[in-house]
């Protein structure tokens, strides 16, 4: 196990400009508007338990499910990054927000410590009878990671405490006890969050309870058929056919194939990694690197996008990943990025940050709008024009996925041991670190993605001995390093990280030089939906092509020449500043075609020029087509 | 309008190799399997009227639906085909099972004349109260058109009888009077069983029936709407959400575009044919001129396949085609054929003729397996292997259109007027047509669809003038022609057939060569999923790759360099003699790609040579990748 640890982002500074905005839009506009949406659509009102109970805004489906049973997640995951929020800056009205919500939470807590609105409101009776679909646990999980937050960023801790009395009924509840409940949660969750109160906390008892949910998860016999029959159902009526839908199909260890919903997988992975770490459990991180290899090796898409299929929200077979109808929920790649994470501090390796990289500046960016309140549910990587950010959804959950993360963004950049600092992500930043041997500032100044000219400058109180190490990027063919202006002649990364170790000094100065070419990139030939096609990429942004800047049709007609050259384009009028690529490229035209669909000649074909842009980009203005992996030919 | 009708399918003797072969699978073993189907799937026990009902065996889905309530439907279909094969050849056998049937139906009618088998069993009072979803009208529509069949082929009347009882019930039930119901039904068919029972009858009523269904279909105040309100239920819950869906959304006259479910709507065109052709209707006939240019030009797969989309079984927009997903159900491209062939007696048009020979060759062949006895319901144009046919299905449909349509095929290759015979189909067949000048003994002669060299005899009882038109198919670049050795120098087709008039006398013989070269053929570059893309076709058939005839992994694997040479095959190994395509190509390796699933080289690519099949012919050697559209590149 590695003995790194990440700097939390409350040590980071962001102050280049690509996060600066990101960040501003979701500190100004994004969380305080997602409050707004959820007093509109009823979230906020049902925590009053409102008797008698309104009628569903979102009636039960054909599964007998409706999406309001998980509205407390929705309200603990928006507390966790209006809670982010605080940390950057205090904010009175968002505060007076979260006393509210903790003001109704108090009243709705029954004596014994329970609180889920959803059932204090309209099911009392029914309590855990259906951990399987009606996200109990996993509502708990998302208060507590809120609460935890707000903790952290205020002090103040009344929401906290009362939640940790509703874990004291949920230990009571749950355990191998003769009157306990053997049960665990149909969506992953509550695991993560225990790990956390037992981070902030030393309670080892957070700790055990996570893992008694991640050991008990598939054992036989299996909860949720006893679950059902109880409700007198019969355990093979579950719509969703396979327990492989919650990764409850086998015990956690004998997992090898990653299987189901997406979102729901990756939290758990994230959990395992979590416990592999503070327990030192080698078969859990042996289970983890097995499902690592499965995702990236064969299910991941190439902006990192997981779970081609919206009928599970998941996964489905090996390179079955299809380009238009792509689901690939934001929240999914926001929980690859923990998940990369917690890998990434079990072992310090560049293939773990490759894709928290990747999944960042791809997947999980283009969740959020430009105008930081419109949002991605799905994100498939071709669209003809009909597919727009939503600005709410049925079902929230990516929203506040996407604001937690940026309003956090800053703890994915380093980590540090106890003698070594750690960069994973540059883009300008500046952090101060403690390390045994002293404190040390630093300061990372950069315009990536953009460009991978980076400047590094190191103050320690005072000069000692540790270690930089300085991720090099998957994607970069070759790199130049210099300290203090002397190149080191044949640095070598090892697993992806460059190590500079020496007695550093106060303004010691590292430059290192990512070149940044535009690439293509091609798929295994196994993913069949991408054999003649290629994708763009620069640095760690995957390119799409967009009807916006290239007019006169679908971007589906258009087809690129195997060796035109790429050539990178500085736009300083779009988007604050971007680099986009430019290729020469051929345009089918339909102009001859007249009334029939089919016939023996090809296409004419025109010269034309072709614009890329960052696929995180796309759909910012207006409608149109748009396309990832382009035709060769 | 034109002058022509088809010769009825029981005066064309099917003498090549290729219809011989589909003809003896069918009478031998489709249609009496088809009958043990019916059997062990209790439908055949329904029209006994089991009391008490016995469990639904598909019970009803989210939308309060089984498919229960369409099972009379299949037994017409059977019947229409059982006795489409006794016209071939009688089979005490087979009559006596349709006269059991006779029987069932024959105690199941109420006194009313009423005979709808599941109404009758399980919701006696709720007669005519759902038109939109349950077939009641279909149903009886498949039972008349079996009922003339078997009376065509045996002289037995009774089952037509008691239909034509049941028929003036629904009379009596249906039309503008004020004790009537203005409704239709929701899956057409019921139009085009009265006219058929109007030809045969010469009754007036149900051509004047078939137009009311037809001419009321559309209007405002909307029957479903009412007929919802009277159920108790909100119109607008209705689970489909448009009358698109079964055509319904306007009055016929006003429909442009081509929507919903695909065959209620080629049932509905086809029905409006007929009513053009006996009402010499304009109005109809340029409404049913628009709706067809609107599906050829922009709805239409080059296999014939019709409706892309599961969700509704049917349309969505203009040039939305994916391949992997295609519904393209059988039963759609069989109804095509229907409604080609009755506007190409219309007017005499190489442009439906040649829909219709694809549609046959390619979407309707393709649903029955070369065994026989399984079936494709949706027809897609590209696997990844795990497409295969059935051996029935939970809506058997398909499978009774595949047997009633290859047990008359006859019937759509020649049509005649007074004076003129025309030729729209080749393959070898005899046939004795009565013209106003005499019967005329005609005899093609060719391996068609394998060569188009194909030879005419044509044996007047006595030399007399007439005209013979020949089609020249849309496919063919040229063609040659000849009359007693003699070739008719510049000979030209109008509107897709060249016409030879001339005093014919006996022994007279014409040759035709329609060159069949291998074709690649491109799609609309609108068709999104197929740029970059072409397909091989030869002669009427679409080709496509399958990987039994190109092991070594998925066939989407496989790339075809845009000027390599095609290369037609004799193949005497394959179904009987087949003539496969060759060519050479290029196969992406993917053994050096280690555990990524995205590189900047593109994939390692050795040379190998591809061999295509007819598509008709896939999934006939067990399960295996297959492709329609290649990779050019």
């Amino acid at each position: 196990m590695s003995a790194f640890k990440p700097v939390r982002f409350v040590e980071v500074h962001l102050e280049g400009q690509f996060w600066q905005e990101r960040l501003e839009t979701v500190l100004t506009r994004t969380i305080p508007s997602q409050h707004v949406q959820l007093g509109e659509h009823g979230i906020l009102e049902s925590l009053t338990l409102p008797a008698p109970p309104p009628p569903l805004r979102f009636p039960r489906n054909e599964h007998n499910f409706t999406v309001q049973v998980f509205w407390d997640s929705d309200v603990g995951k928006w507390i966790e990054a209006a809670s982010y929020a605080l940390s950057h800056r205090r904010d009175p009205d968002i505060e007076s927000k979260i006393e509210k919500i903790t003001d109704d939470l108090e009243k709705a807590q029954a004596p014994d410590g329970y609180v889920n609105c959803w059932y204090l409101q309209r099911e009392p009776d029914k309590r855990w009878t259906n951990l399987r679909d009606n996200h109990e646990l996993y509502n708990l999980g998302h208060l507590i990671e809120g609460a935890i937050a707000y903790f952290l960023a205020t002090g103040r801790r009344r929401l906290l405490s009362l939640l940790e009395r509703y874990v004291e009924h949920v230990r009571a509840t749950f355990g191998p006890g003769p009157d306990q409940k053997r049960g665990y949660c149909g969506h992953q969750e509550i695991e993560l969050a225990l790990i956390r109160l037992y981070r902030l906390t030393g309670e080892r008892k957070h700790l055990d309870l996570a893992s008694y949910f991640i050991n008990e998860r598939g054992k036989q016999p299996h909860y949720f058929d006893e679950e059902a029959r109880r409700r007198g159902e019969q355990p093979s009526d579950f719509w969703a056919k396979s327990y492989e839908y919650n990764q409850s199909h086998k015990p956690v260890r004998e997992q090898t194939k990653v299987v189901g919903h997406a979102v729901r997988a990756m939290y758990m992975y994230s959990a395992m990694a979590d416990l592999a770490a503070e327990l030192k459990d080698d078969s859990l991180k042996r289970t983890l690197e097995v499902l690592w290899a499965d995702v990236i090796g064969s299910k991941m898409y190439i902006t990192s996008g997981l779970g081609p299929a919206a009928a599970n929200e998941g996964f489905t077979e090996d390179y079955d990943l299809p380009n238009d109808t792509a689901y690939a929920e934001t929240c999914a790649s926001v929980a690859l990025i923990f998940w990369a994470q917690r890998m990434l501090h079990l072992d310090l390796s560049g293939k773990y940050a490759d894709v928290m990289e990747q999944a960042l500046f791809n997947g999980a960016l283009t969740g959020l709008a430009r105008d930081g309140t419109h949002y991605f549910y799905s994100n498939p990587l071709e669209s003809d024009g009909r597919h727009s950010r939503w600005a709410w959804h049925t079902c929230p959950c990516c929203t506040m996925n996407a604001s937690r993360l940026i309003a956090s963004v800053g703890g994915y950049f380093l980590s540090h041991s106890d003698a070594a600092i750690a960069f994973h992500l540059y883009g300008g930043v500046s952090a101060r670190v403690a390390l045994a041997g002293g404190n040390v500032a630093i300061r990372e100044t950069s315009t990536y993605p953009w460009s991978g000219d980076i400047k590094i400058t190191v103050d320690p109180e005072t000069p000692f001995d540790f270690a930089l190490k300085l991720r090099i990027p998957g994607w970069a063919r070759g790199f130049d390093v210099a300290v203090n202006g002397a190149a080191i002649a044949g640095a070598k990364a090892e697993d992806g990280y460059l190590t500079i170790a020496r007695r550093w000094a106060a303004g010691d100065q590292i430059t290192l030089t990512l070149p940044m070419p535009p690439e293509r990139v091609y798929a295994h030939p196994a993913v069949r939906m991408d054999v003649g096609r290629f994708a763009l990429k620069r640095g760690p942004l995957v390119y799409c092509v967009e009807e916006a800047d290239n007019p006169g049709g679908p971007v589906q007609r258009l087809k690129l020449p195997r060796g035109a050259a790429l050539k990178p384009e500085q736009r300083s009028d779009l988007f604050g500043g971007i680099v986009t690529l430019a290729s020469p490229a051929i345009r089918l035209k339909d102009d001859d075609w007249q009334d029939t669909l089919y016939r023996p000649e090809a296409p004419a074909e025109v010269p034309t020029k072709v614009t890329a842009l960052p696929y995180y980009l796309w759909n910012n203005r207006g409608p149109g087509s748009m396309l990832v992996w382009l035709v060769e030919g």
